[in-house]
C-alpha cells in the first residue's frame, strides 16, 4: 500500500517531554522533567481585571478577526521595550505577533527550509525546535556547546563546510543546559556569521529572568541583516494565551513571514493580545518580574544546594544566572536515559539528554527544571535521584 | 545568489481577500468582500462573565501549559454535540482542538501532502484552503461545482486518473458560492469515494447557521474510513479567540496530528477553552444561534431583493439556505475582476472570483457577503454595484 503520510511528518520526532509529562501525572512523583513556569508568574488578578476592562473599552473589536500582523499597540510596545531594555531600533513593522514562539519556529521552517537544506543548532539544543523544523526535513548540524556558548572553531568550519541556512540558537539561560554565552562569544559569533548568509535565529524568552550577573548584548540582532529575534510572554505573564513575537528588520523576510502566518491560522487569539497589552500598560511589569526572578534564584540556589549535598562529586553540573534549567553530567559515559528510568520507580523524573541532541544517543547528560518545584521538594527530588545514581 | 526562500513558501499565494481588505478601510466603502461575522455573534457579556468565572473556578490551571489535544470537557462537549445533532459516535479521543480551522487545514497538509501529491478541490473554492495547502506544493485538481455539489462524473474520473491523496469540501452553505450540497450528491460522492483512499476533508464552520431547510448527514463523517471533518466556533460565537476543531476516528491520521501540532504551536490557548466550555454550559447556546440565522436570514434576503431589484436580469445568482455568501456570475464571460476595480472607485467592494479557482483566471463569477452590512447598507451597495455593471 502506497504511503498515507507525508515524510515531512514521518521526519517529526514526537516531543519527548510531553510523553514524560504523561508518566508523570502519577500524584507522588516529583517532577524536574517539564519546563513549566511558577505559577507566581501567572499575575491572574491583573489578567482578570484587564479581561474585564478591555471588553468594556474596546467591545465587539476584542472578539472580530483581526490582522495578520498582530495588534498595533502591543507590536509597538514590544519594540519600544526592545529600545529602552537593548537601544535596538525597531519598529512596529519590524514585528509578528505568533502563537507562542513554537509557532515563530514553525513560521521560520515553513518560509526557509528546503528539503536537505543544512541547518545549525545547538548541541545540545532545544527539542521543541529541533521538531518544528524537522518537519521541513532539513540536514541538521550540531554545534557544540561550551559552558559561555557554541564551539567558534567548529562554527566557523561547518559554515566554511556547507551552505548553512539557519542558524538556531538560546543565547540567555539556554534550553536544556541554562548556560549564557559570553560577551565574547556572542561578538566572535556576529563576526564569523558577518562572513555568510546564514539566518541567525536567537530565541530569547528567558531574557527577563536573570538572577545574576549583567544583561548582554544579543549576537546579531540590530546587527546582522539576516537576523531574526523570538520573545514570548509564556515565561513572564502566561503560556496558556500562546503568545509570543518575531521581530526582524530584513523586510523580505518578514513578507514572507505575514503569508507563511496567514496560511497557518490567520492571525493570533486578538482578545489575548488586548488582554496582555491591557495588563502590560496597566501595571508595574518590572515588579512582577522581580518577584519571578527572586523565587527562580532561591530554588536554583536550593537545587544547586542540594546536589552538592546528594550527589556523587564526579557529576559535573551547570550554575545558571536566570530562566528555568540545570544541566548535569554523569561519568564514564553512563546514559541518562537508564538513569531515567530507574529514578522513575523511586518517584522523581526529569528528561534524559538524548532527545536535545540531532546527532548523538545514549548520552550522559539530563535537564533539571527547578522552577516548578519548592525547596523542600527540590531537596527531597534530588537526593532520590541520588539513591539510584 | 542562491535562493533564499523555500520552495512551498513561494508556491503560497498571499491572501487575496486580506489584501482587498486593507484596500476597504476607507470609511464611506460599502465592502461585502469580507467574510466577518456579524457582531450579534459575539455574547459579549455572557463571555465576560465565563472568563472571570473560569479564572475563579481554576485560578492557575488557566494560565498553565496544557496538553496538546485540547482541554478534555471541551472535547467531549464537541463529541456529544455531534451525537446529539447528527448522531455520530466521536468520543473526546477522536477531537483535536486546533487554533482555528486556518489550523486544521495547515496540519491536515502538514501530515499528508508530499511535493506533487494531487489533492482535489472545489472549484470554485475555499481560498483559505488553497493558501494552507499550496504551502505543501500539491497538485491541485479543481472539480466542478454545480447547483447541488460537486460534479459526481468529473470526480469518479478524476479519482480514477490520480491517486488523489486528499479531497477538500464545504458541504454546508459552501464557501465562496453559498451552494449546499443535496442529499443525493452526499450519498453518492460518499459512495464514489468508498472505492478509493483519498481522505475526505469535510469544513463545516457555518454549519450551525441554516436558516432555511433541513440539517443533512454529512458526507462521509461516521461513514468512511479515511474521514476528517472540521468545525469552528468562529462563526457562533467568536472568531477572535481562534479555536476550531478536527475529528476523525483514523487513529493514525489523529496520532500525526498531534505530532504536528505539538510541532506547530504546543496547543491552542488554554485560556480561552476553558471561557469557551464554560459559556456553552451556562448558557442556552441554541437561543443564542437562532438570532444569529433570524438576522443572517434577513439579511440574505435583502441582498436577493436588492439584486432582482438592480441588477440585469442576465446574472446569475446562488440563494444560500444559511452562512454568509452569495455567489453572482456575469454574463458573456466579462471579467469580474474589471468589475471590482469600477465597483472600488464608485465606493463598493465584493471578491472577484480569481482566488477561488486553482486553475481558471478572468471569471465572470463574484463573491457577497451580506453577514457584515444592515439591509439599507446593503441595498446602497447592490445598487452602486449594479451601476458600474
Amino acid at each position: 500500500m502506497e504511503q498515507l503520510f507525508s515524510d515531512g511528518i514521518l521526519n517529526t520526532p514526537s516531543s519527548f517531554i510531553r510523553e514524560i509529562l504523561k508518566v508523570t501525572q502519577d500524584e507522588d512523583m516529583i517532577s524536574f522533567a517539564g519546563g513549566l513556569p511558577n505559577p507566581i508568574s501567572f499575575p491572574s488578578k491583573e489578567l482578570k481585571e484587564s479581561t474585564n476592562r478591555v471588553i468594556l473599552d474596546f467591545e465587539n473589536k476584542v472578539f472580530q478577526y483581526a490582522t495578520t500582523e498582530g495588534y498595533e499597540p502591543l507590536r509597538k510596545y514590544i519594540a519600544k521595550r526592545y529600545e529602552e531594555k537593548y537601544h535596538l531600533d525597531f519598529s512596529k513593522e519590524d514585528i509578528l505577533i505568533t502563537t507562542g514562539s513554537q509557532q515563530a519556529l514553525d513560521l521560520l521552517g515553513k518560509i526557509l527550509i528546503n528539503k536537505g537544506d543544512s541547518l545549525a543548532v545547538e548541541c545540545p539544543g532545544y527539542l521543541g525546535a529541533i521538531q518544528a523544523f524537522s518537519m521541513y526535513q532539513p540536514k541538521f548540524i550540531g554545534i557544540d556547546l561550551k559552558e559561555d556558548g557554541l564551539d567558534t572553531d567548529m562554527l566557523e568550519s561547518s559554515l566554511k563546510q556547507s551552505n548553512v541556512k539557519l542558524m538556531y540558537t538560546v543565547p540567555n539561560f539556554q534550553n536544556p543546559t541554562g548556560i549564557t554565552y559570553s560577551f565574547e562569544k556572542r561578538t566572535k559569533i556576529c563576526e564569523i556569521l558577518s562572513h555568510h548568509n546564514t539566518i541567525l535565529v536567537e530565541d530569547d524568552p528567558y531574557g527577563d529572568l536573570r538572577f545574576s550577573g549583567k544583561d548582554l548584548p544579543y549576537i546579531g540582532a540590530g546587527k546582522l541583516p539576516n537576523s531574526v529575534l523570538l520573545g514570548s510572554i509564556s515565561k513572564i505573564i502566561t503560556p496558556g494565551f500562546r503568545l509570543g513575537w518575531i521581530c526582524t528588520k530584513n523586510k523580505d523576510i518578514m513578507k514572507q513571514l505575514i503569508i507563511a502566518k496567514q496560511a497557518s491560522d490567520l492571525h493570533s487569539n486578538i482578545f489575548c493580545q488586548y488582554v496582555i497589552y491591557d495588563y502590560l500598560t496597566h501595571n508595574d511589569v518590572s515588579q512582577h518580574i522581580d518577584k519571578i526572578k527572586k523565587l527562580y534564584k532561591e530554588q536554583s540556589i536550593a537545587m544547586q544546594k542540594a546536589i552538592q549535598m546528594y550527589f556523587p562529586k564526579d557529576i559535573i553540573y551547570t550554575t545558571p544566572q536566570g530562566g528555568m534549567f540545570m544541566w548535569a553530567t554523569l561519568p564514564d559515559k553512563q546514559s541518562s536515559l537508564s538513569l531515567f528510568q530507574r529514578a522513575a520507580k523511586h518517584k522523581v523524573a526529569f528528561v534524559p539528554g538524548d532527545p536535545f541532541y540531532t546527532n548523538k544517543k545514549n548520552v550522559p547528560t539530563f535537564r533539571l527544571n527547578y522552577t516548578n518545584s519548592d525547596t523542600d521538594t527540590i531537596f527531597e527530588g534530588i537526593k532520590r535521584i541520588a539513591q539510584v545514581i
